[in-house]
C-alpha cells in the first residue's frame, strides 16, 4: 500500500514507522510545511520521499492527516476535493465533532474515516516517533456509518496493524469522554507547572527536589501549545464542563483542610483511590 | 552495622534492601504493628528478624523510623527516651517541621537526624520495595545543627549508600518546598481522579480510553490516605497556600476558555512549558 502522511511529527512519524515494520506500507510520502521535520523524517527513514500536497494525495492509496485539529478541519475538505473513489483518507485528531462536521456534506465524505489513537507524549517532531507507541492503546473510529465500507476496512486494518484495540464511537461522545480522560489532564498539568513556577522562584530547588511523583504529574505540561490550543478550542464546552467539576473537587480538599475535617479528607482520598481498581484491571 | 527499621513498608523496605546490597547493614531488625508486613518482609529477606519495639531499639546502631508522619511525631520522643549516646535515630517523613519540633527540647535530640528521601510511589507495603528506588533522587537532611556530629556522619553515610544526592535544609523551608514540589501533586491527582469518577460514570470507558497521559497524571491518586492525610495535616498552612495558588491558576485557564481568549491560553501553556527546561537540565 502507498501511504501519504500529512504531518511528519510524533504521531504521523510513529504510525509510519509501525506500518513499515509491519510491511503494510510499501512506500510512504511525507508532506509537511515544516521542511526541517521533512528532512529529519527522511533521514530517520520514517518516510521514503517527500512530496507536495497535491502530488502526495493523488499518488497514495491512503492519506493519513496527522496535524493539529484546527489545521485538519481546514485541510480535510481540500483533500477530499481531489481524492478518487479508490482512495481513503483518515485523520488522527484528538477532537472529532468539529472535524466530522467540517466534511458532513462533502460529496466525498464516505472516503474519510475519523480516527483518534489514544496515545501521545509531551514530545513532538519526527525525532520523538516510536514504532511501538500505540500497542495496547485504544484506537477510536468515530461515525463509522458515514464512511464507505471499503474505506472503513482499510482503516480498521491500519488500526489492527498498530496493535491497538479498536473502539467505535459517536464523535460527540468521543469529545465528551476525551475531555475527561485526556484533555483535563493536560490542563491540570499545565496549571500545576504554572503554580510551581509562580510559587517556587528558585529553579534550582525545583530541579533538585523534583521527585518521580512530581515529574509524572507535571510531564504533560511540556506539551506544545500548537497542538493543545486547537484541541481546547474545538472541545471548549466539554473541557469547561470538566474543568468546573475539577475546580469544585479541589475546593473540597481546600474546605477539608481549612476546617481541619480530616475524616472528610480521608474520604476524598479513599474515593480517589478507586481509580486504581479501574486502571489496573 | 546493626539496623532496626520501624515500619517495613515501601520506604523502610526499599532502604533495607539497598543497605543490605551495599553491605552497610550486617543485620536488620524489622519492627511493625502490621504483622502481615513483618512476615512478608522476612520472607522477602528485607529484614533478618523481627523484634518488639524496645528490643529492636536497644539492639541497633541505627534506628530508621519509616512510618506515617503523625505516628513518627508520637513515637520519636519515646525512641529517644531509651536510646544511648552510641546510637543514632533517623526518620524518613515527608514533613519535617512538626517532627523536629516534637523533640526540640528532648535531652537526646542530638542523636536524631531528620531525613526525607524524595522518592515514593503510589504503592505500599514490603512487596513494593525496590532496592534501586532512591538512586539519583534528593535526600534532604533538616536542621543538621541540632544533631551531633557523629550521628550526622552516620546518616550521611546512609544517604550516600542510597546513591542519593544530599541536600541540607531548614525544616520550615523543607515543608514549604515540598508543598510545591510534592504535596500539591498528590492533591491535584486525587482531585483529578475524583473529577473523572464523578463525571464519567462508565468505568469501562475510563479503562478502555485511558491513555498513558491520563495514567501518569492520575498515578499518585492511588496513594493511601494512611500516609497522606497526616502529611496534609502537618503541612496544612503551606499546602493550603499552594492549593489556593493552584485553583487561581486553573481559573486562568477557565477564563481564557470562557472568553475564547486563545492568545492568553497559548501564553499560559507556553509559560507551563518552561518546566521542561528546569526538569530536563
Amino acid at each position: 500500500m502507498k501511504i501519504s502522511i500529512v504531518g511528519t511529527g510524533l504521531i504521523g512519524g510513529s504510525i509510519a514507522l509501525k506500518l513499515k515494520a509491519k510491511g503494510i506500507a510499501d512506500f510512504i510520502y511525507g508532506i509537511d510545511n515544516n521542511t526541517h521535520h521533512l528532512n529529519e523524517a527522511l533521514k530517520l527513514q520514517i518516510i521514503d520521499a517527500h512530496a507536495d500536497l497535491e502530488y502526495g494525495i493523488r499518488n497514495a492509496d491512503l492519506v493519513i492527516i496527522a496535524i493539529p485539529v484546527d489545521a485538519t478541519r481546514k485541510l480535510l475538505p481540500k483533500v477530499l476535493d481531489i481524492i478518487s473513489d479508490n482512495q481513503t483518507v483518515m485523520d488522527t485528531g484528538s477532537t472529532k465533532a468539529g472535524i466530522v462536521s467540517a466534511v458532513k456534506n462533502h460529496p466525498k465524505r464516505e472516503r474519510f474515516v475519523a480516527f483518534h489513537p489514544m496515545w501521545g507524549t509531551e514530545n513532538s517532531g519526527p525525532k520523538s516517533a516510536v514504532s511501538e507507541s500505540f500497542a495496547g492503546k485504544a484506537g477510536v473510529i468515530c461515525n463509522r456509518e458515514e464512511s464507505s465500507e471499503d474505506a472503513l476496512k482499510t482503516v480498521e486494518k491500519i488500526v489492527e496493524s498498530l496493535d491497538m484495540h479498536l473502539i467505535y464511537m459517536n464523535a460527540e461522545a468521543h469529545d465528551v469522554h476525551t475531555a475527561y480522560i485526556s484533555h483535563i489532564s493536560h490542563i491540570t498539568s499545565y496549571a500545576l507547572a504554572n503554580t510551581v513556577l509562580e510559587k517556587e522562584r528558585e529553579e534550582e530547588t525545583i530541579f533538585q527536589l523534583a521527585s518521580s511523583g512530581f515529574s509524572s504529574t507535571v510531564r504533560l505540561a511540556k506539551s506544545h501549545p500548537e497542538m493543545w490550543v486547537p484541541i481546547f478550542k474545538q472541545n471548549k464546552e466539554n473541557v469547561l464542563d470538566v474543568l468546573n467539576e475539577h475546580i469544585a473537587q479541589l475546593r473540597k480538599f481546600k474546605a477539608a483542610l481549612e476546617k481541619e475535617n480530616f475524616e472528610y479528607l480521608e474520604e476524598l482520598i479513599s474515593n480517589a483511590n478507586k481509580i486504581r481498581g479501574i486502571l489496573d484491571k
